[in-house]
Protein backbone atom coordinates (compact mmCIF):
# COMPACT_ATOMS: atom_id res chain seq x y z
CA UNK A 1 0.00 0.00 0.00
CA UNK A 2 1.35 3.30 -1.30
CA UNK A 3 2.26 7.01 0.58
CA UNK A 4 -0.19 9.47 -0.26
CA UNK A 5 3.06 11.14 -1.63
CA UNK A 6 3.37 7.83 -3.73
CA UNK A 7 -0.18 7.77 -5.08
CA UNK A 8 -0.03 11.26 -5.97
CA UNK A 9 3.84 11.53 -7.23
CA UNK A 10 4.07 12.94 -11.17
CA UNK A 11 6.85 12.78 -13.94
CA UNK A 12 7.51 15.87 -15.30
CA UNK A 13 6.77 15.90 -19.52
CA UNK A 14 7.61 19.57 -19.94
CA UNK A 15 5.66 22.55 -21.03
CA UNK A 16 3.27 21.86 -17.69
CA UNK A 17 2.29 18.39 -18.71
CA UNK A 18 2.77 15.72 -16.01
CA UNK A 19 2.47 11.87 -15.65
CA UNK A 20 0.66 10.33 -12.71
CA UNK A 21 -0.67 7.00 -11.94
CA UNK A 22 -3.76 7.50 -10.62
CA UNK A 23 -3.89 4.62 -7.28
CA UNK A 24 -7.69 2.74 -6.84
CA UNK A 25 -6.57 2.62 -3.28
CA UNK A 26 -7.75 6.04 -2.72
CA UNK A 27 -11.09 5.13 -4.19
CA UNK A 28 -15.13 5.35 -2.52
CA UNK A 29 -16.37 1.93 -3.70
CA UNK A 30 -14.65 1.61 -7.93
CA UNK A 31 -14.96 5.61 -8.26
CA UNK A 32 -11.73 7.56 -7.79
CA UNK A 33 -12.14 9.70 -4.48
CA UNK A 34 -12.43 13.19 -5.66
CA UNK A 35 -10.31 15.03 -3.07
CA UNK A 36 -7.60 12.53 -4.23
CA UNK A 37 -7.43 13.52 -7.65
CA UNK A 38 -7.58 17.03 -6.72
CA UNK A 39 -4.80 16.44 -4.65
CA UNK A 40 -3.15 14.85 -7.80
CA UNK A 41 -3.96 18.10 -9.55
CA UNK A 42 -2.73 20.50 -6.84
CA UNK A 43 0.73 18.27 -6.67
CA UNK A 44 1.05 19.56 -10.67
CA UNK A 45 0.17 23.00 -10.08
CA UNK A 46 2.65 23.13 -7.46
CA UNK A 47 5.67 21.71 -9.97
CA UNK A 48 4.53 23.23 -12.25
CA UNK A 49 5.03 26.74 -10.70
CA UNK A 50 7.70 25.85 -8.63
CA UNK A 51 10.23 28.57 -8.41
CA UNK A 52 7.93 31.48 -8.40
CA UNK A 53 7.86 31.63 -4.72
CA UNK A 54 4.24 30.35 -4.15
CA UNK A 55 4.84 26.71 -2.87
CA UNK A 56 1.35 25.57 -1.66
CA UNK A 57 -2.26 25.52 -3.15
CA UNK A 58 -4.31 28.08 -1.01
CA UNK A 59 -7.66 27.44 -2.99
CA UNK A 60 -8.83 24.99 -5.71
CA UNK A 61 -12.27 24.91 -7.53
CA UNK A 62 -13.06 22.20 -9.49
CA UNK A 63 -15.49 21.05 -12.10
CA UNK A 64 -15.70 16.75 -12.46
CA UNK A 65 -16.61 16.25 -15.53
CA UNK A 66 -16.58 12.74 -16.26
CA UNK A 67 -14.97 9.70 -13.50
CA UNK A 68 -11.59 8.86 -14.37
CA UNK A 69 -10.09 5.33 -13.87
CA UNK A 70 -7.43 4.16 -11.94
CA UNK A 71 -4.13 3.88 -13.92
CA UNK A 72 -2.18 6.28 -16.24
CA UNK A 73 -3.22 10.00 -16.51
CA UNK A 74 -2.28 12.98 -17.79
CA UNK A 75 -2.33 16.68 -15.57
CA UNK A 76 -2.00 19.28 -17.48
CA UNK A 77 -1.38 22.77 -15.97
CA UNK A 78 -1.90 26.30 -17.33
CA UNK A 79 -0.55 29.28 -16.35
CA UNK A 80 -3.17 32.50 -15.68
CA UNK A 81 -1.05 34.65 -13.78
CA UNK A 82 1.94 34.58 -11.65
CA UNK A 83 1.97 37.91 -9.30
CA UNK A 84 3.85 38.77 -6.00
CA UNK A 85 1.30 36.97 -3.30
CA UNK A 86 0.06 34.50 -5.44
CA UNK A 87 0.13 32.58 -8.67
CA UNK A 88 -3.20 30.94 -10.66
CA UNK A 89 -3.05 28.00 -12.95
CA UNK A 90 -6.00 26.01 -14.71
CA UNK A 91 -5.24 22.77 -14.45
CA UNK A 92 -7.14 19.39 -15.83
CA UNK A 93 -6.89 15.97 -15.85
CA UNK A 94 -7.14 14.04 -18.90
CA UNK A 95 -7.44 10.42 -19.65
CA UNK A 96 -8.39 8.93 -23.27
CA UNK A 97 -8.27 12.75 -24.96
CA UNK A 98 -11.00 13.60 -22.27
CA UNK A 99 -10.81 16.13 -19.21
CA UNK A 100 -12.14 14.12 -16.44
CA UNK A 101 -11.56 17.00 -13.67
CA UNK A 102 -10.69 20.66 -14.26
CA UNK A 103 -9.70 23.36 -11.76
CA UNK A 104 -8.48 26.51 -11.08
CA UNK A 105 -5.59 26.41 -8.73
CA UNK A 106 -4.22 29.55 -6.24
CA UNK A 107 -1.26 29.42 -5.23
CA UNK A 108 0.31 31.04 -2.09
CA UNK A 109 2.64 30.97 0.52
CA UNK A 110 1.36 29.48 3.83
CA UNK A 111 2.28 29.82 7.49
CA UNK A 112 1.24 28.15 10.60
CA UNK A 113 0.43 31.32 12.35
CA UNK A 114 -2.51 32.20 14.24
CA UNK A 115 -5.64 33.92 12.53
CA UNK A 116 -6.06 37.40 13.55
CA UNK A 117 -9.77 36.85 14.04
CA UNK A 118 -11.63 33.59 13.71
CA UNK A 119 -15.23 32.57 14.02
CA UNK A 120 -14.35 28.71 13.93
CA UNK A 121 -13.71 27.71 17.12
CA UNK A 122 -13.24 23.60 16.41
CA UNK A 123 -16.46 22.09 16.07
CA UNK A 124 -17.27 19.74 20.06
CA UNK A 125 -16.67 16.20 19.05
CA UNK A 126 -15.72 12.81 21.53
CA UNK A 127 -11.69 12.69 22.08
CA UNK A 128 -10.29 10.92 18.99
CA UNK A 129 -10.13 7.54 21.24
CA UNK A 130 -13.78 7.26 21.70
CA UNK A 131 -14.29 7.54 18.18
CA UNK A 132 -14.99 4.60 15.54
CA UNK A 133 -12.57 3.94 12.80
CA UNK A 134 -14.18 3.45 9.64
CA UNK A 135 -13.81 0.62 7.66
CA UNK A 136 -13.13 -0.39 4.20
CA UNK A 137 -16.24 -2.95 4.37
CA UNK A 138 -19.00 -1.26 6.61
CA UNK A 139 -21.88 -3.46 7.14
CA UNK A 140 -24.77 -1.87 5.23
CA UNK A 141 -22.34 0.78 3.30
CA UNK A 142 -23.41 -1.19 -0.30
CA UNK A 143 -19.68 -0.93 -0.99
CA UNK A 144 -16.06 -0.94 -0.09
CA UNK A 145 -14.32 2.18 0.34
CA UNK A 146 -10.76 0.93 -0.24
CA UNK A 147 -9.72 4.83 0.93
CA UNK A 148 -10.70 4.20 4.67
CA UNK A 149 -7.08 2.15 4.42
CA UNK A 150 -5.38 4.87 3.72
CA UNK A 151 -7.17 7.41 5.85
CA UNK A 152 -7.90 6.20 9.43
CA UNK A 153 -11.14 7.80 10.12
CA UNK A 154 -12.34 7.70 13.12
CA UNK A 155 -16.48 8.77 13.20
CA UNK A 156 -18.19 10.36 16.37
CA UNK A 157 -20.25 8.19 18.22
CA UNK A 158 -22.52 11.70 18.60
CA UNK A 159 -23.18 10.98 14.41
CA UNK A 160 -22.86 7.72 14.20
CA UNK A 161 -26.72 6.76 13.71
CA UNK A 162 -26.67 6.48 10.77
CA UNK A 163 -24.74 3.03 10.80
CA UNK A 164 -27.39 1.36 12.50
CA UNK A 165 -29.96 2.43 10.64
CA UNK A 166 -30.90 4.92 12.97
CA UNK A 167 -29.52 8.50 11.00
CA UNK A 168 -29.86 11.57 13.35
CA UNK A 169 -31.32 13.48 10.79
CA UNK A 170 -29.30 16.61 11.56
CA UNK A 171 -27.05 17.01 8.70
CA UNK A 172 -23.89 17.20 10.77
CA UNK A 173 -20.79 14.40 10.78
CA UNK A 174 -17.88 14.42 12.44
CA UNK A 175 -14.44 12.69 12.76
CA UNK A 176 -10.74 12.71 13.61
CA UNK A 177 -8.64 11.69 10.67
CA UNK A 178 -4.98 10.89 9.81
CA UNK A 179 -3.26 9.23 7.10
CA UNK A 180 -2.97 5.62 7.24
CA UNK A 181 0.98 6.27 5.92
CA UNK A 182 2.10 7.83 9.44
CA UNK A 183 2.87 11.46 7.91
CA UNK A 184 1.63 14.68 8.63
CA UNK A 185 -0.71 16.96 6.97
CA UNK A 186 -0.10 19.26 4.49
CA UNK A 187 -1.95 21.82 2.34
CA UNK A 188 -2.10 18.80 -0.59
CA UNK A 189 -3.14 16.10 1.59
CA UNK A 190 -5.78 17.91 3.30
CA UNK A 191 -7.39 18.50 0.05
CA UNK A 192 -8.58 15.14 0.73
CA UNK A 193 -10.21 15.39 4.01
CA UNK A 194 -12.35 18.65 2.19
CA UNK A 195 -14.07 15.78 0.46
CA UNK A 196 -15.35 13.75 3.74
CA UNK A 197 -16.17 10.20 3.26
CA UNK A 198 -18.69 9.12 4.01
CA UNK A 199 -21.39 11.92 2.44
CA UNK A 200 -23.45 13.86 5.41
CA UNK A 201 -26.81 12.48 3.09
CA UNK A 202 -25.93 9.18 4.87
CA UNK A 203 -26.91 10.87 8.20
CA UNK A 204 -29.95 12.61 6.65
CA UNK A 205 -31.20 8.87 5.51
CA UNK A 206 -30.73 9.21 2.05
CA UNK A 207 -28.80 6.33 0.66
CA UNK A 208 -26.91 5.81 -2.36
CA UNK A 209 -23.61 7.25 -4.29
CA UNK A 210 -23.13 11.06 -3.84
CA UNK A 211 -21.34 12.39 -7.07
CA UNK A 212 -19.58 15.63 -6.28
CA UNK A 213 -20.65 18.19 -9.45
CA UNK A 214 -18.19 21.16 -8.26
CA UNK A 215 -15.73 21.62 -4.96
CA UNK A 216 -14.35 24.22 -3.97
CA UNK A 217 -11.69 23.85 -1.09
CA UNK A 218 -9.60 26.51 0.53
CA UNK A 219 -6.64 26.17 2.79
CA UNK A 220 -5.91 28.72 5.33
CA UNK A 221 -2.43 27.80 6.64
CA UNK A 222 0.14 24.84 7.28
CA UNK A 223 -1.39 22.53 9.84
CA UNK A 224 0.20 21.35 13.26
CA UNK A 225 1.61 17.71 13.46
CA UNK A 226 -1.16 15.10 14.57
CA UNK A 227 -4.67 14.62 13.93
CA UNK A 228 -7.44 16.79 12.23
CA UNK A 229 -11.20 17.35 13.29
CA UNK A 230 -13.04 17.50 10.39
CA UNK A 231 -16.95 18.62 10.54
CA UNK A 232 -19.59 18.06 7.11
CA UNK A 233 -22.48 19.25 7.23
CA UNK A 234 -25.78 20.12 4.43
CA UNK A 235 -27.45 23.36 4.27
CA UNK A 236 -29.88 22.74 1.87
CA UNK A 237 -31.52 19.50 -0.06
CA UNK A 238 -33.79 19.89 -2.51
CA UNK A 239 -33.71 19.36 -6.70
CA UNK A 240 -31.87 16.31 -6.99
CA UNK A 241 -28.96 18.51 -5.14
CA UNK A 242 -27.09 18.58 -1.90
CA UNK A 243 -24.47 20.68 -0.48
CA UNK A 244 -21.55 19.76 1.67
CA UNK A 245 -19.35 21.86 3.64
CA UNK A 246 -16.58 20.86 5.27
CA UNK A 247 -14.17 22.61 7.85
CA UNK A 248 -11.04 20.82 9.30
CA UNK A 249 -9.30 21.97 12.45
CA UNK A 250 -5.60 20.99 13.32
CA UNK A 251 -4.27 20.01 16.26
CA UNK A 252 -4.07 23.55 17.53
CA UNK A 253 -7.49 23.96 17.15
CA UNK A 254 -7.28 26.08 14.41
CA UNK A 255 -9.41 26.27 11.10
CA UNK A 256 -6.91 24.92 8.06
CA UNK A 257 -9.15 24.24 5.17
CA UNK A 258 -12.72 24.73 4.41
CA UNK A 259 -14.35 23.38 1.32
CA UNK A 260 -18.04 23.40 -0.09
CA UNK A 261 -18.94 21.32 -2.61
CA UNK A 262 -22.79 20.64 -4.83
CA UNK A 263 -23.36 16.56 -5.39
CA UNK A 264 -25.95 14.99 -6.94
CA UNK A 265 -28.23 12.88 -5.50
CA UNK A 266 -31.48 10.95 -6.11
CA UNK A 267 -33.70 11.58 -2.78
CA UNK A 268 -36.76 8.98 -2.04
CA UNK A 269 -39.84 9.10 -3.48
CA UNK A 270 -43.04 11.26 -1.41
CA UNK A 271 -44.34 8.21 0.69
CA UNK B 1 -29.23 53.77 -16.66
CA UNK B 2 -29.46 50.87 -17.79
CA UNK B 3 -31.10 47.69 -16.54
CA UNK B 4 -29.36 44.78 -15.26
CA UNK B 5 -30.66 43.19 -18.80
CA UNK B 6 -29.18 45.86 -20.67
CA UNK B 7 -26.09 45.42 -18.57
CA UNK B 8 -25.26 42.18 -19.45
CA UNK B 9 -26.57 41.97 -22.76
CA UNK B 10 -24.21 40.25 -25.20
CA UNK B 11 -23.97 39.83 -28.75
CA UNK B 12 -23.10 36.72 -30.70
CA UNK B 13 -20.54 36.20 -32.30
CA UNK B 14 -20.40 32.25 -32.93
CA UNK B 15 -18.09 29.35 -31.82
CA UNK B 16 -19.02 30.42 -28.40
CA UNK B 17 -17.85 33.83 -28.28
CA UNK B 18 -19.97 36.64 -27.23
CA UNK B 19 -19.09 40.56 -26.94
CA UNK B 20 -19.89 42.21 -23.88
CA UNK B 21 -20.00 46.01 -23.23
CA UNK B 22 -19.16 46.06 -18.90
CA UNK B 23 -20.96 48.87 -17.45
CA UNK B 24 -19.11 51.22 -15.39
CA UNK B 25 -22.30 51.28 -13.40
CA UNK B 26 -21.72 47.72 -11.82
CA UNK B 27 -18.58 48.92 -9.85
CA UNK B 28 -17.28 49.30 -6.49
CA UNK B 29 -14.83 52.32 -6.42
CA UNK B 30 -13.34 52.20 -9.57
CA UNK B 31 -13.33 48.48 -10.23
CA UNK B 32 -16.12 46.73 -11.84
CA UNK B 33 -18.07 44.49 -9.08
CA UNK B 34 -17.20 40.68 -9.25
CA UNK B 35 -20.73 39.20 -9.54
CA UNK B 36 -21.18 41.60 -12.00
CA UNK B 37 -18.83 40.18 -13.80
CA UNK B 38 -20.18 36.15 -13.41
CA UNK B 39 -23.33 37.44 -14.47
CA UNK B 40 -22.17 38.43 -17.74
CA UNK B 41 -20.09 35.32 -17.91
CA UNK B 42 -23.08 33.06 -16.74
CA UNK B 43 -25.12 35.11 -19.29
CA UNK B 44 -22.64 33.74 -22.06
CA UNK B 45 -22.33 30.23 -20.82
CA UNK B 46 -26.67 29.96 -20.79
CA UNK B 47 -26.92 31.17 -24.59
CA UNK B 48 -23.75 29.27 -25.66
CA UNK B 49 -25.77 26.06 -24.23
CA UNK B 50 -29.46 27.48 -25.41
CA UNK B 51 -31.16 24.55 -26.94
CA UNK B 52 -29.59 21.86 -24.52
CA UNK B 53 -32.41 21.79 -21.33
CA UNK B 54 -29.80 23.14 -18.91
CA UNK B 55 -31.17 26.96 -19.05
CA UNK B 56 -30.07 27.97 -15.38
CA UNK B 57 -26.33 28.58 -13.95
CA UNK B 58 -26.64 26.57 -11.15
CA UNK B 59 -22.77 26.32 -10.09
CA UNK B 60 -19.74 29.12 -10.97
CA UNK B 61 -16.46 29.37 -9.83
CA UNK B 62 -14.47 31.81 -10.75
CA UNK B 63 -10.65 32.76 -10.24
CA UNK B 64 -10.27 36.87 -10.86
CA UNK B 65 -7.36 36.68 -12.68
CA UNK B 66 -7.03 40.85 -13.69
CA UNK B 67 -9.61 43.36 -13.18
CA UNK B 68 -11.47 44.21 -16.05
CA UNK B 69 -11.97 47.76 -17.36
CA UNK B 70 -15.74 48.96 -18.48
CA UNK B 71 -16.27 48.76 -21.92
CA UNK B 72 -15.87 46.02 -24.63
CA UNK B 73 -15.17 42.94 -23.77
CA UNK B 74 -14.70 39.30 -25.18
CA UNK B 75 -16.61 36.34 -23.22
CA UNK B 76 -15.32 32.95 -24.75
CA UNK B 77 -17.24 29.87 -23.73
CA UNK B 78 -15.60 26.59 -24.03
CA UNK B 79 -18.26 23.44 -23.24
CA UNK B 80 -16.87 20.66 -21.36
CA UNK B 81 -19.85 18.54 -21.19
CA UNK B 82 -23.69 18.68 -21.54
CA UNK B 83 -25.00 15.84 -20.21
CA UNK B 84 -28.72 14.48 -19.01
CA UNK B 85 -29.39 16.39 -15.89
CA UNK B 86 -26.19 19.48 -16.59
CA UNK B 87 -23.79 21.13 -18.70
CA UNK B 88 -20.39 22.22 -17.86
CA UNK B 89 -18.68 24.87 -19.39
CA UNK B 90 -15.45 26.99 -19.08
CA UNK B 91 -16.16 30.69 -19.69
CA UNK B 92 -13.17 33.29 -20.09
CA UNK B 93 -13.75 37.60 -19.99
CA UNK B 94 -11.05 38.54 -22.12
CA UNK B 95 -9.75 42.24 -23.15
CA UNK B 96 -6.65 43.15 -24.67
CA UNK B 97 -5.91 39.55 -24.92
CA UNK B 98 -5.60 38.71 -21.39
CA UNK B 99 -7.86 36.59 -19.60
CA UNK B 100 -9.66 38.81 -16.79
CA UNK B 101 -11.20 36.66 -15.32
CA UNK B 102 -12.01 32.90 -15.96
CA UNK B 103 -15.00 30.41 -14.42
CA UNK B 104 -16.19 27.02 -14.49
CA UNK B 105 -19.80 27.34 -14.50
CA UNK B 106 -22.66 24.36 -14.36
CA UNK B 107 -26.01 24.67 -15.87
CA UNK B 108 -28.92 22.96 -15.18
CA UNK B 109 -32.78 23.13 -14.82
CA UNK B 110 -33.70 24.75 -11.24
CA UNK B 111 -37.40 25.09 -10.18
CA UNK B 112 -39.17 26.88 -7.14
CA UNK B 113 -39.99 23.87 -5.30
CA UNK B 114 -39.05 23.59 -1.79
CA UNK B 115 -36.32 22.36 -0.29
CA UNK B 116 -36.36 18.90 1.02
CA UNK B 117 -34.43 19.13 3.81
CA UNK B 118 -32.98 22.24 5.02
CA UNK B 119 -30.22 23.92 8.00
CA UNK B 120 -30.71 27.50 6.19
CA UNK B 121 -33.25 29.09 8.09
CA UNK B 122 -33.31 32.73 6.87
CA UNK B 123 -31.15 35.14 9.14
CA UNK B 124 -33.32 37.46 11.26
CA UNK B 125 -33.19 40.47 10.53
CA UNK B 126 -35.09 43.67 11.10
CA UNK B 127 -37.95 44.40 8.59
CA UNK B 128 -36.99 45.56 4.93
CA UNK B 129 -38.43 49.31 6.11
CA UNK B 130 -36.46 49.66 9.41
CA UNK B 131 -32.92 49.12 7.07
CA UNK B 132 -30.77 52.06 5.74
CA UNK B 133 -30.02 51.73 2.10
CA UNK B 134 -26.69 51.93 1.30
CA UNK B 135 -26.10 55.10 -0.80
CA UNK B 136 -23.23 55.37 -3.43
CA UNK B 137 -21.69 58.35 -1.46
CA UNK B 138 -21.28 56.73 1.71
CA UNK B 139 -19.46 59.39 4.42
CA UNK B 140 -16.38 57.59 5.52
CA UNK B 141 -16.27 54.71 2.81
CA UNK B 142 -13.40 56.21 0.71
CA UNK B 143 -14.58 55.77 -2.18
CA UNK B 144 -18.16 56.02 -4.39
CA UNK B 145 -20.48 52.85 -5.11
CA UNK B 146 -21.78 53.09 -8.35
CA UNK B 147 -23.65 49.60 -7.75
CA UNK B 148 -25.36 51.37 -4.90
CA UNK B 149 -27.51 53.05 -7.46
CA UNK B 150 -28.28 49.21 -9.39
CA UNK B 151 -28.91 47.35 -6.69
CA UNK B 152 -31.20 48.65 -3.74
CA UNK B 153 -29.14 47.34 -1.09
CA UNK B 154 -30.57 48.52 2.92
CA UNK B 155 -28.32 47.18 5.27
CA UNK B 156 -29.86 46.11 8.86
CA UNK B 157 -29.07 48.64 11.88
CA UNK B 158 -27.75 45.88 14.17
CA UNK B 159 -25.00 45.29 12.11
CA UNK B 160 -24.19 48.87 11.15
CA UNK B 161 -22.20 49.90 13.64
CA UNK B 162 -19.29 49.93 11.74
CA UNK B 163 -20.59 53.35 9.38
CA UNK B 164 -20.80 54.97 12.49
CA UNK B 165 -17.22 54.33 13.73
CA UNK B 166 -18.28 51.36 16.13
CA UNK B 167 -18.08 48.06 13.92
CA UNK B 168 -19.36 44.95 16.47
CA UNK B 169 -16.50 43.09 15.27
CA UNK B 170 -18.89 40.01 14.87
CA UNK B 171 -18.03 39.35 10.80
CA UNK B 172 -21.82 39.21 10.43
CA UNK B 173 -23.41 41.95 7.97
CA UNK B 174 -27.32 41.24 6.81
CA UNK B 175 -29.22 43.27 4.04
CA UNK B 176 -32.62 43.54 2.38
CA UNK B 177 -31.78 43.80 -1.25
CA UNK B 178 -33.70 44.31 -4.78
CA UNK B 179 -32.46 45.38 -8.15
CA UNK B 180 -33.21 49.23 -8.60
CA UNK B 181 -34.90 47.99 -12.08
CA UNK B 182 -37.14 46.81 -10.62
CA UNK B 183 -37.00 43.67 -12.00
CA UNK B 184 -37.57 40.26 -9.88
CA UNK B 185 -34.62 38.70 -8.91
CA UNK B 186 -33.51 35.70 -11.46
CA UNK B 187 -30.61 32.74 -11.72
CA UNK B 188 -28.36 35.61 -13.08
CA UNK B 189 -29.13 38.55 -11.08
CA UNK B 190 -28.77 36.39 -8.08
CA UNK B 191 -24.26 35.92 -8.84
CA UNK B 192 -24.40 39.93 -8.19
CA UNK B 193 -26.35 39.23 -4.28
CA UNK B 194 -23.30 36.73 -4.08
CA UNK B 195 -20.91 39.26 -4.07
CA UNK B 196 -21.96 41.81 -1.13
CA UNK B 197 -21.15 45.07 -0.71
CA UNK B 198 -20.04 46.06 1.29
CA UNK B 199 -17.25 43.44 2.27
CA UNK B 200 -17.92 41.81 6.13
CA UNK B 201 -14.11 43.28 6.84
CA UNK B 202 -15.55 46.45 7.59
CA UNK B 203 -17.48 44.80 10.29
CA UNK B 204 -14.42 44.13 11.47
CA UNK B 205 -12.83 47.12 11.74
CA UNK B 206 -10.91 46.31 9.08
CA UNK B 207 -11.07 49.47 6.13
CA UNK B 208 -10.05 49.32 2.65
CA UNK B 209 -10.07 47.48 -0.31
CA UNK B 210 -10.57 43.49 -0.51
CA UNK B 211 -10.39 42.24 -3.86
CA UNK B 212 -12.00 38.94 -4.48
CA UNK B 213 -9.77 36.00 -5.45
CA UNK B 214 -11.17 33.10 -5.56
CA UNK B 215 -15.65 32.78 -5.45
CA UNK B 216 -17.70 30.14 -5.70
CA UNK B 217 -21.57 30.82 -5.78
CA UNK B 218 -24.63 27.97 -6.02
CA UNK B 219 -27.85 28.59 -7.49
CA UNK B 220 -30.60 26.08 -5.49
CA UNK B 221 -33.55 27.35 -6.81
CA UNK B 222 -35.56 29.82 -8.88
CA UNK B 223 -36.65 32.55 -6.58
CA UNK B 224 -39.56 33.84 -5.62
CA UNK B 225 -40.78 37.43 -6.58
CA UNK B 226 -39.68 40.27 -3.99
CA UNK B 227 -36.27 41.01 -2.16
CA UNK B 228 -34.22 38.76 -1.20
CA UNK B 229 -32.54 38.59 2.27
CA UNK B 230 -28.60 38.59 1.81
CA UNK B 231 -26.22 37.34 4.86
CA UNK B 232 -22.41 37.87 5.09
CA UNK B 233 -20.27 36.25 7.50
CA UNK B 234 -16.85 35.51 7.48
CA UNK B 235 -15.09 32.58 9.02
CA UNK B 236 -11.31 33.13 9.76
CA UNK B 237 -8.96 35.98 9.01
CA UNK B 238 -5.33 35.93 8.63
CA UNK B 239 -2.21 36.06 6.67
CA UNK B 240 -3.51 38.75 4.46
CA UNK B 241 -6.51 36.76 3.30
CA UNK B 242 -10.30 36.51 4.86
CA UNK B 243 -12.93 34.05 3.75
CA UNK B 244 -16.74 35.80 3.03
CA UNK B 245 -19.80 33.29 3.40
CA UNK B 246 -22.72 34.51 1.47
CA UNK B 247 -26.39 33.47 2.23
CA UNK B 248 -29.16 34.58 0.13
CA UNK B 249 -32.95 33.68 0.79
CA UNK B 250 -36.15 34.68 -1.63
CA UNK B 251 -39.57 36.45 -0.17
CA UNK B 252 -40.75 32.68 1.07
CA UNK B 253 -37.53 32.32 3.29
CA UNK B 254 -36.12 29.70 1.19
CA UNK B 255 -32.59 29.53 0.40
CA UNK B 256 -32.06 30.53 -3.31
CA UNK B 257 -28.03 30.57 -3.13
CA UNK B 258 -25.09 30.35 -1.30
CA UNK B 259 -21.48 31.65 -2.36
CA UNK B 260 -17.76 31.59 -0.74
CA UNK B 261 -15.28 33.56 -1.58
CA UNK B 262 -11.33 33.86 -0.66
CA UNK B 263 -9.99 37.95 -0.72
CA UNK B 264 -6.92 39.06 0.12
CA UNK B 265 -7.09 42.12 2.78
CA UNK B 266 -4.30 44.16 4.08
CA UNK B 267 -4.57 43.83 7.69
CA UNK B 268 -3.59 46.81 10.23
CA UNK B 269 -0.36 46.05 12.03
CA UNK B 270 0.05 44.56 15.48
CA UNK B 271 0.24 47.76 17.85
Amino acid sequence: MGTFQEATALTARGDGEFDALLDAQWSVGTRLHGGYLLAVLGRAACESAAGAGHPHVTAVSASFVEPPEPGAALAQVETLRVGRSLAQVRAALVQEGRTRVEAHITLSRLDGSDPWWTAAEPAPMAPEEACFQAPVDAPGAGMPVPLMAVIENRLDPENLGFAFGTPAGRGVLTSWQRLADGSDWDPLSLLVALDPVPPVSLELGVPGWVPTIQLTGYVRRLPAPGPIRVRLTATDVGGDRMDEVAHVWDDKGRLVAQATQLAALRLPAPQ
